[in-house]
């Protein structure tokens, strides 16, 4: 049954790890406000992106289908022009779907000029902002300080900035991103400055400063909508105004998970990624620690400020009408594993928070309830649609609505594994490991136990047992011992490879409708006799009339007569 | 090197079984003009399409995509808006496509309303004709003769036949399609009717009538140019004008491929099909001789078209610049295997003709020649563009230019399988199998020697031994004495399950492009101290000058001041 609810506001936060929140067990970092949520809604304990880089990640989200069905396996890389969204099927749904924040979409301009879309049409404006109507759009990383490129400064956060008198031509990177030290710009591009307060109000962030923009959004409509509050952060640069810049010390950094068994005889692709510079940066313990007390800092205050917003929906009454979705496009290594950032699939960075509140009373029964079903984040477009009245259409939309979970409602057949994408073709890992560029794609299998990774690049799978080895130290990938395992995970995978995913223009209904219809267009095939079909087919064929028409024309048009011979020369 | 020829004229005939040519060893059918083309060019004996029904096999030879690239996976399901033909690679490389005849094309008109494409302009004629410009468009089978339906007897071809002086609404279902028995209509849906000529001057009968279209195009177009003439037979109803009608007799049909075993423990899926109604009508010796020789003389009339259009363009001049392909969108199994029609995977089916003649000198050494080489259709896209001069969009087509074959040159590491689909989930039979509409797909991995099918809905695979058993008799399908044969064309078909076929929108050269532009950019990830990075990335973001711009605002902007509260409240 779709949710009674009429809004949805479908909240990102950038590379926050599943982990970082008091409701998910951080040792130190207090965050009420998620856990306001959580305790209101169902955590979904297992829930995986499609893709552990930003791009990837939200074209999946967004289009509700696997990166290898849509394509755009990395950051920037265009969706390709009318590639259905969550924005398309809502809006079919009479919900529109509106964009505050950030999507890492690049429109397919090639694409759209070669079919004639003029990219400031309403039709041009959907195609380039993935399918959302951009109340506000803001990628964050505006890039140069000091050269180059002025023309990306434009966007709003800067042009807020600007309004606000902090005037240089690209504020965000010298106050948003910067600090200062011994009168010098110390640019929040380098881990060292991580401990000093950004050069700017802590109002003016970017994080209370999008808040806002989602109060102004929230007031002026009505509903039904979809709100895809998309925040920037807690997403590296690791810099954060005061007081978030010290609030949490050396103290509060959880335990290491890392291991030195896990670089001996390490399999090849994930050396290359504990090898490269990042990686590096983040074994340096000066470094990792600097960076993990700030992004701490970035996540208490995205807290902060979703209570500012849970406020004001409570202040409005509109937090009785509208679901709330908390999750991240990705996690963060911080130095787990030997590796920095994200991009490959170990938990820290492939799992992410996934927290949905809402406030129809069919969902009672599941309040504050956590569920460890295995979940994929395209789920959600599947969730968004039934949650609008509709009914997910399968040709198109590879993931399954989650709203029979918040409802406690029983779902037959639910996934036996999640699966999660990885394409490192733009990485100096591609080329050392002698790669061409489609096979330096990783396919991750994980049922719930057993997680492998699959190299389309011919290397050995990696293997873990998160029973056993939840921290997943120990690579069984070549042990003999785990063959069966193996083989099971690569069906699964096999299978999903041949999914049908591109009869994107038939509906089940639609090949339903299609069964017998050439029959009833008077198409015949292979029929002996007319008496082989019912009259109703062969009656269109047989009668007594036509030969009448025939004899009519007969001196024009019975082949070889001398009449015709001479008409046609 | 790309060809030096000017032209391409890209023929297929319709339902046209490998076999039945005297090049390709008819015991009785003379084809001298196919023979011709082959004996100035290649013919390839190992070709096969990517589906053996009409609309997906064409829908992937003119985007040059398997079918689980694109989707189009049945007739008339439409290939979504944006999907990339030859038409628009061709026209990027300055070569014009046309078309004249039949596609099977399905406009996506719900994609293109969606992105606001008007169906009559260039952009909308060519997304609703697969890209082609159409000189001509008719699919052929009008349907009804004596009610419905009328709209669509507006066609090119029943306009040509109503000028002509077959004055009734349908005169394709009358005339070209009916024979008259006792004054009555005898249709040739009727196969009981296929042994009489058709009701129509042989003279204005589709295959004369297209080739006469054909060189109407070839004397306005200068070039360069690829034409796509498609003919609509020999395709079923298998009925055709005197003299053909009774060109061949019993002693002419070729003895069946059929064995008693076939049926013994068969496959369910096979033997879903050879109990279905087509089939038990081919399995009528009456029906199945009556069929064939109706087959052969459409087949006989073909190469007499063929001959004219030959001389045409030898008389013209016009040989000596024109590649000439010849090639089918699928067989027919005329009772071999005890099937009707295509639609499953052996050879009588999936195989095709497929003869190139180039006539640029880079091609003598090949004239006359045979290749085993295993060739996909959509191989013919690639050709082309490498035809027209241009380098193989690799992202976007999936099939590999045949050019070297037809010059002589080495190629290295070309396909070792290829692979063919089949989506039969409109049939009646994938209910009796208890299929959902995903499952009834069939995959086929043939590698030169064995051929196995794999059934998406779980049953057994098939698996024949060329080699042993070129007639595919014997299903080696569950022999455990082959279950490694089974395993290694699982394997490649594995691999080709998880191939990139969706990132479509970024070419090679954009990827290798995109290496390091973050950087270049001025986004820097995961650096600890300035010093480790190059200075020209770093010098962006090190100076003294910017604490300025900061201090002259330091009475707005920093944060916790007075003055800022009274400001912003």
């Amino acid at each position: 049954m779709p949710s009674q609810s009429k809004n949805i506001l479908f909240i990102m936060y950038d590379q926050l790890r599943f982990d970082y929140l008091s409701c998910a067990g951080h040792k130190s970092l207090e965050t009420p406000n998620f856990d306001r949520v959580a305790a209101k809604g169902v955590r979904f304990t297992n829930a995986y992106v499609q893709s552990p880089v930003c791009g990837a990640s939200r074209m999946s989200t967004y289009t509700g289908r696997y990166v290898a069905s849509h394509g755009a396996s990395w950051n920037k890389y265009p969706i390709r022009v009318g590639e259905m969204t969550m924005g398309d099927h809502l809006r079919a749904l009479g919900m529109n779907c509106w964009l505050i924040g950030k999507t890492h979409m690049q429109a397919d301009a090639e694409g759209m000029a070669r079919l004639g879309i003029d990219k400031d049409s309403i039709i041009g404006v959907r195609q380039s902002e993935c399918g959302f109507d951009p109340f506000i759009r803001d990628d964050g990383l505006h890039g140069n300080a000091y050269a180059g490129n002025y023309g990306e400064n434009d966007g709003p956060y800067n042009n807020y900035l600007k309004s606000k008198g902090y005037d240089t031509d690209n504020p965000w990177a010298i106050y948003a991103n910067g600090s200062v030290a011994d009168g010098q710009l110390a640019s929040g591009w380098f881990i060292e400055n991580a401990d000093k307060p950004a050069n700017i109000r802590e109002e003016d962030s970017e994080t209370p400063w999008l808040t806002r923009e989602a109060i102004k959004f929230v007031d002026m409509h009505d509903g039904p909508w979809c709100a895809h509050l998309s925040y920037i952060k807690p997403h590296w640069p690791y810099i954060v105004p005061a007081p978030y810049h010290n609030m949490y010390g050396p103290e509060d950094v959880q335990a290491l998970i890392r291991d030195a068994a896990e670089r001996e005889n390490a399999n090849p692709v994930y050396e290359a990624f504990f090898n490269n510079k990042i990686a590096e940066t983040f074994q340096n313990d000066e470094a990792r620690t600097k960076a993990i007390i700030a992004y701490m800092g970035l996540i208490k205050q995205c807290d902060d400020q979703l209570g500012v917003l849970l406020d004001h929906l409570e202040a409005t009454g509109k937090d009785k009408e509208t679901v709330i979705v908390l999750t991240s496009d990705h996690g963060d290594y911080l130095g787990d594993h030997w590796l920095g950032e994200k991009d490959l699939l170990h938990e820290p960075s492939v799992k992410v928070p996934m927290i949905i509140h809402d406030p129809d009373s069919a969902c009672d029964s599941t309040r504050g309830t956590q569920s460890e079903t295995l979940v994929e984040q395209i789920d959600l477009a599947a969730t968004f649609v039934e949650m609008a009245g509709g009914t997910v259409p399968i040709h198109q939309l590879e993931g399954r609505s989650l709203l029979p979970f918040l409802q406690g409602r029983p779902v037959a057949n639910w996934r036996e594994f999640v699966i999660s994408e990885y394409d490192y073709s733009i990485f100096p890992m591609a080329e050392n490991l002698g790669m061409e560029s489609w096979q330096a794609r990783l396919f991750m299998v994980f049922d719930g136990r057993w997680k492998m990774v699959h190299s389309a690049g011919g290397h050995a799978p990696i293997l873990f047992d998160l029973k056993t080895d939840p921290q997943e130290y120990h690579d069984l990938g070549t042990d003999p011992a785990y063959q069966a395992e193996r083989d099971r995970l690569y069906d699964c995978l096999h299978e999903w490879g041949l999914r049908m995913s591109q009869r994107v223009t038939m509906s089940e209904a639609a090949v339903q409708h299609k069964k017998g219809q050439p029959q009833r267009e008077g198409i015949l095939v292979g029929v002996h006799h007319e008496e082989d079909l019912p009259e109703e087919f062969t009656a269109l064929y047989v009668g007594p009339a036509r030969q009448i028409h025939f004899e009519q024309q007969a001196d024009r048009v019975r082949y070889g007569g001398e009449k015709d011979e001479a008409e046609n020369d």
